[in-house]
């Protein structure tokens, strides 16, 4: 019995839609590069997702992103995405086909075929895996996400404070082994569920999660997050070609598509970083502070940020600079590679970099769902162009 | 639209079987008795189950038990349980309907309804739970268990020493949600995920598992069991009414039905519980240690059972006298009625009865699996016929 393949030019062409991106190499290593600067800290080793994206190329299938707007609202999305310790996923790499299982599960538990992938966060694996997804299945992508930025829990979208829901989610791992998660509108019992599942399969879970519609994904998505990721990640490239200041540039394509002020903070260097250990099998996360000297104009000062996967936090010298919701991001200053917390280490120099959470995070409802203290920080939000205003 | 029911008499004149045994109430409250001595102190509050099943039959509804050598191989079967910590049952007690939607999600993702229950273990819930799910989906339970004790890890069956698998396992709550578990042949791992699960879901869970075909239900369950834990029930309620000896009148009934001879070795008052706290959301058991103090003829002696939700091992003073998987029951002297790790208390007087396990529990790859070495003790299995003979 021969399967019946789609392709997402077949699928954009019944949707009627003339306008989409071609993501080929070059596109998806400055997405992924602007993404894994947006991941504040968290996202995991870019290589890994990009590594599998190109093998999509490589093997001749394509690779389309649709603007959010074009898409019909009856059809059926879905989010796919590694969750676990970023650390673990370094020592695991994935095996061809996993999120494919994950995928294929789902749609048998919903009765319906994926029809589009969203990706669920900017970062340097789950940006470029929801491309090697759309790619494998022969659907397009669409240019949205969940938070523009990496958070740590699966429930810490702009889709569930926008009431959707990631359930069912489907947890798989490289041995096939599978487990659905359906915990109805309990979003944070299905984040339990899938965290506990990723340290039973050994740190890392490969999951299909948030089967939204496209009028959800139209209603509750960061909007055009790709592109602005994609921008950023150009900005940078170009940055680095034209030995232009990299910093500068991403402040300016942050400008221009999103209309915000990013703050340039501090410089220094890490001196200190307080590892939970057995953190990885306890709680299935990369968890800790670290501490960062000063140097040049920001001599004499010292910096501290926790991170539980990202970066939470910052205090310059005690006064607080940045909470979450909104961004903090490391980033090397020649280069403006970002500094992520499962790689650092003692020696390493960066600027930190704040910018604003998109204002779909900031409802009443994103700040309670992770604010401060929803990580436990006894302070009231105050964003971060107040802090630094 | 109109559900087609089936009952439990349509099926069984479907496989044309003529011969089966009606149960009653006085029939399921013998099974519960005996299959609560079987239970080895585990297997939680009989007044649950049985109450679930009373309230079945009270609805008009009809449960058939059939043996396991008359249904036709191809047949799809499947187990319900409760899986938890006994302890934290008895706080949250099941409300209707939660099994069948376990077997309705277990057979979706199975794509084929499941024709009769199996109980999976002897004890206070989990079997006249079987009986009461097959009375509310209107199919037959077979004559079988895994166990023909209870224990308490869902790897621990003849099922999976006799080359059959859990998976796939649907876990579900009160709530109403869902965890589809599906390990392949890793059943160790679908134990490590169906805690978890209880765990998250607040300390207990009710599953639907061993998804086997009637071939399978021959091959590898624990043949008549039902049969043998109902005649161990009927014995010692006959006792009560007949002011006779329970104890010997249970291991009158055991040689009946098995063959075997059951050891009456102590008898004695619990002057020590250890338990150890914190367990139920840490590992999803009842843990400790009780010791008890002889009387009558075996004054001055002292014996110790650790437990893990069931009694795992004897020792009295210092003698090993029964190991796992041969079973141990403490009851009380005058009614028979076991007393079970969730329940006692310091004062607690009874008789410790040893019934060896059933030769499918005792073959090398159930040693392997749930003899001494598995749950830590540096011992190799000795039958409990042989260090009692």
């Amino acid at each position: 019995m021969k399967e019946k393949r789609v392709s997402a030019r077949d699928i954009l062409q019944e949707w009627d839609i003339k306008d989409f991106r071609v993501i080929d190499k070059q596109a998806i290593s400055e997405i992924t590069l602007g993404a894994s600067i947006l991941a504040t800290g968290g996202g995991g080793d870019p290589e890994i997702g990009l590594l599998w994206t190109y093998k999509v190329l490589d093997e001749g299938k394509e690779i389309l992103m649709v603007d959010p707007m074009e898409i019909p609202d009856e059809i059926q999305t879905a989010s796919t995405a590694c969750l676990g310790a970023a650390l673990v996923l370094t020592e695991k790499p994935p095996s061809g086909g996993v999120l494919n299982l994950a995928i294929r599960r789902l749609e048998q538990y919903l009765g319906r075929p994926i029809q589009a992938t969203i990706p669920i966060e900017c970062g340097g694996v789950n940006s470029p895996v929801a491309y090697a997804a759309a790619g494998e299945l022969g659907v397009p992508v669409i240019d949205v996400d969940g938070m523009n930025r990496a958070f740590p829990e699966l429930q810490m979208t702009s889709w569930v404070t926008h009431g959707v829901h990631s359930s069912p989610t489907v947890s798989v791992d490289n041995r096939k082994n599978i487990t659905v998660i359906d915990t109805g509108d309990d979003d944070v019992l299905a984040e339990t569920l899938a965290r506990r599942v990723a340290m039973a399969y050994g740190g890392i879970s490969w999951i299909a999660t948030y089967p939204l519609t496209g009028r959800q994904v139209k209603e509750a998505s960061i909007l055009n997050s790709q592109s602005i990721a994609w921008a950023a990640g150009h900005a940078v490239m170009c940055a680095r070609q034209e030995h232009l200041d990299p910093i500068a540039e991403l402040l300016k394509s942050l400008k221009k598509e999103r209309d915000v002020e990013g703050f340039r903070v501090f410089r220094g260097k890490i001196v200190d970083i307080r590892r939970e250990f057995g953190s990885e099998t306890n709680k299935g996360f990369t968890l800790g502070q670290v501490i960062m000297e000063g140097i040049d104009e920001y001599k004499g000062q010292t910096a501290s940020l926790d991170f539980q996967n990202e970066w939470l936090n910052l205090r310059v010298d005690g006064e607080v600079l940045c909470l979450p919701p909104d961004l903090i991001a490391i980033l090397d200053s020649e280069t403006g590679e970002p500094i992520r917390t499962d790689i650092m280490k003692y020696g390493y120099r960066g600027t930190i970099v704040l910018i604003p959470a998109h204002e779909r995070m900031r409802t009443p409802k994103g700040i309670e769902m992770f604010g401060p203290r929803h990580f436990g920080y006894d302070l009231d939000y105050v964003p971060v162009e107040t802090l630094n205003g």
